[in-house]
């Protein structure tokens, strides 16, 4: 997991605004946000922006959305214009996300050379302020105005267990939970499958039996004779290996649907914008303090929470304060561990920093 | 004038997108384009985002405009919410910019606090591509999506002298000339009104003429008679000074119809995005070589000219070339400068980095 933007609200020369990347194993990115500049913050980090194949957007305010259409025509850059359609990338979103899109790239005629996919996430209609309708802007996109690269577009609505299943493959499934903010915003929980244990290659070695067609069969959970043993698959695979579980969070101020979508996860990214000290003006504005961050981390059985999109006021952990009026995100990290004590939990409390990098190590099945 | 970004095509950690501040005598500021990561640049510079009073784009691509959201929403934050309504900003670019502005606005929910006057250029057919409509992108506006700040609106077509009047106060003229690009492009013409001369206050008071109401009346042009004086203007007031002109260029690769607006301006700001080696690949692009930007800067009879808008493989002039395939500026530079001189022109000519400041100074008229 890579923090490529930990600032809420506006970019400054040192810090971005929200964007994270979750690296997986077999090398794509999948990006959460993309606030302006996230590009840049991209070009300073390890993460290779070819690799990104998904891109989630939690909201559509503009420090978690406006780096979007610069990425995208970027992205677009390292490929091979003969072949850049073969690679596609899925971009999921709040109803309104296709229509930014289009229209930003639209209006620049900019061709983006690989496919694009995208994948609206329905609000249902509690999510929406009562003064939505005021503003007259509608999100969704006049049929004709379709991307040429667009190879595919569908929604996704609440299910009937409040959440929306957004994506279920083989290896992952991803869910989104609706967050209660001043707008539709939403906190994604993706979940890696369980993996099979691995084979014990030395100990059927010892037995005398080299890589072959037995080792697949074993690895599929068939047991094997062979000149005259009888070989189980307990006695070869170890332990499966227990799938990973992270939850990225957009702004909040009210959380409690999440639980609908998480168990027990490794890691779980919320936003925590001001102290605790200010929870009334941060609720006001749709935003959580650290104690309420840790609360619903607690409730989710996390074992470890990382606060992020902090007020551009609170100057990174060990960052010298050069003048009055200065605060340090050290405050924030002591109150949500403060809480976490005084809940005799032992949830894992961290803070973000940009080009901050979090393993999230694999754990064998108990 | 302040260069807040002199690359093409996508924002680095060390470079900015398009973006160039006029910074005038009574301390408005003027912007130029706004491609993205222009805020940040801002707040690298000695620009104060609260001066700015109009913004210009000169075409649509993503260079050049996909900062603006991001710096409309911020330059709210530093105002009063009851008051800033009080404050204009003049937001003039190709027909579309209302829509893009309003369309990433509105699906963010953006207030501005200050209220937003768009002012459309309005291109001629012939400054459309032919694969135009192919796109299915309508650059207007429905009427029902305003934003809740916009306090004006208005289109400004091409004029029967073929050029685009945007502006015309007392202090400052700007005209709009189309420049051939792959999307409708214009080069921004703002040419200062001429000033009276200064009144001699020495001179007044060496004949017993302390400062009162006939100073007022010499600076109007009056003859004043006192205590059997005749005192004549002509005596007090020292010569005119000659207002400045300034030229902004969007991406071109050819752009006579500038010299439709321009006179002998002061200072000439081209892009220069290719060096001349690369002229047949710069035009298929729509973009200019050193030797075509220093072509028309002596036919407009220009004292300056200033290449920006480099490709990122160019290394501001004296950094160090660390590996071969580096390219420098000056490169750029020395190329714009022999044109200069095989053409036996005075043309001054300079290349920008950025946060680079020009000053240009006020001359009297001869």
């Amino acid at each position: 997991m890579v923090f490529l933007g930990t600032a809420s609200c506006f970019p400054t020369p040192t810090r971005g605004v929200s964007c994270t990347a979750l690296q997986l194993d077999d090398g794509q990115v999948w990006l959460f946000d993309c606030g302006e500049g996230s590009q840049i913050q991209l070009q300073k980090s390890s993460i290779k922006p070819g690799k990104i194949t998904k891109i989630f957007i939690t909201h559509l305010h503009g420090d978690h959305l406006y780096g979007l259409p610069g990425l995208l025509c970027t992205l677009g850059n390292g490929l091979d214009p003969a072949t850049g359609h073969n690679t596609v990338i899925e971009l999921y979103g709040p109803t309104g996300i296709r229509k930014f899109v289009t229209t930003a790239l639209g209006l620049s005629r900019s061709p983006l050379v690989f496919s694009l996919s995208v994948i609206e996430i329905v609000p249902t209609q509690q999510q929406y302020p009562a003064d939505w309708d005021s503003w007259k802007v509608d999100h969704h996109l006049q049929e004709e105005f379709k991307l040429p690269q667009e190879c595919g577009y569908r929604k996704v609505e609440c299910n009937k267990d409040g959440f929306w299943p957004l994506l279920s493959s083989k290896a992952f499934k991803v869910n989104a939970a609706a967050l209660e903010h001043r707008i539709p915003s939403f906190g994604f929980c993706v979940r890696e499958s369980d993996g099979a244990g691995s084979l014990d290659a030395d100990k059927l070695l010892g037995l005398g039996i080299k890589p072959g067609p037995i080792y697949g069969k074993l690895k599929a959970g068939k047991t094997v004779e062979h000149e005259g043993m009888v070989l189980e698959p307990s006695q070869f695979i170890g332990s499966p290996v227990k799938g990973r579980e992270i939850v990225i969070f957009g702004d909040t101020c009210e959380s409690s649907q999440i639980l609908k979508i998480t168990k027990a996860p490794d890691l779980f990214i919320h936003e925590s914008t001001n102290e605790n000290a200010l929870k009334e003006q941060c609720i006001q504005y749709g935003h959580s303090t650290p104690a309420m961050a840790a609360d619903i981390a607690i409730r989710a059985k996390a074992a470890k929470l990382v606060l992020f999109h902090l007020s551009p006021r609170y100057k990174p952990v060990g960052e010298p304060l050069k003048k009055e009026g200065d605060y340090s995100a050290s405050t924030l990290l002591a109150e949500a561990r403060d809480y976490v004590q005084q809940q005799n939990s032992g949830l894992v409390v961290e803070i973000a920093h940009d080009l901050m990098e979090i393993e999230i190590p694999k754990k064998n099945k108990v």
